[in-house]
């Protein structure tokens, strides 16, 4: 089964540049959520809840540093997890397109 | 031949939370149905009933069950599927995003 | 290189309920086609004029037989294709839903 | 670690036709950019500023021209690109679709 997280939208402190580290800004998270189902399903709202709250306490630099640390512990919460791609985007920090970052990895 | 089915949207009781027990709430059905064409196409105004007409009766608690039984019924109704892969969102359950499951099965 | 055609849209005879064959409908066609290329580029505004006039003129009953008519005669016309995918859609046929055909096909 | 780019929108000069010489048109670049991220991130403004400055500059004929030339100059600058997909599309040059060219290149 694939539990599929679209647009995720909240705010938190993220990005190296000066304005970044002062105030919070909009990111979008999509999570796509490979796992072995028998009669073991998981919850979704649990998972957006544990990508929410990583994110907004941990304050990232890069979204890659997100990334990583956010497959670390989704894998924890989550054990069934065999496969993971997740996209952070930053859909305001650039005028003219939208830049995310994404990574798949197969436990 | 792959039939492509988008956001066929329909009201139905779905999920284990008390509320949804009680309400009908909108879901959205994508379908992809890859299936052997020689000069016997498949009606697809009769897959949307199908789906529709199953969701509704049954009132599946998991999404998750919802897929497997909608794998096992199309199969027998429309016999020359070859491959199906079918995704239920529940567009409205949380806030700030949309969430949905896929399951594909190669017959 | 792979020529994009996305949500070309016109109208055209095609299917086989009664007023299908007497009112055109909207149809929408998406084609990916991968050609080779060298200093011999695929002129794409020849492409769409192909695939309208195809429709418009052998007013096809089938979707699935509309496909495999293009994917012969564009074929024909624009020898370095090397593979064709196109999906015919009728958006306006169901009411809750988008329905559409694909086919990939590799020379 | 892949970076996605999505509708980088500006305008320039590109095409084969008269009035396309004479007048910039508005062109929408969509890039898929693998790389190998060891502590070493790729600047995501770089990248945007080195397609619209090259764009802008070279003037190309057609889309394949500048794909080709993207592909070399982007890996020359940022060395670390393992894969990437590019796509250029003009979305006013036909009236009733949309078109681009796409090329994936493994470096």
């Amino acid at each position: 089964m694939t539990i599929n997280i679209d647009d995720l939208a909240f705010e938190c402190i993220i990005g190296i540049l000066d304005f970044e580290r002062l105030t919070p800004q909009r990111v979008n998270v999509n999570a796509e959520i490979i796992y072995d189902y028998q009669n073991m399903f998981i919850d979704y709202a649990k998972v957006t809840e544990h990508i929410k709250t990583s994110m907004k306490t941990k304050q990232f630099e890069l979204i890659e540093e997100a990334l990583i640390s956010l497959q670390n512990s989704l894998k924890q919460d989550f054990k069934q997890i065999i496969s993971l791609s997740l996209t952070i985007s930053k859909p305001d920090i650039l005028p003219d397109c939208r830049v995310s970052v994404t990574q798949i990895l197969n436990y």
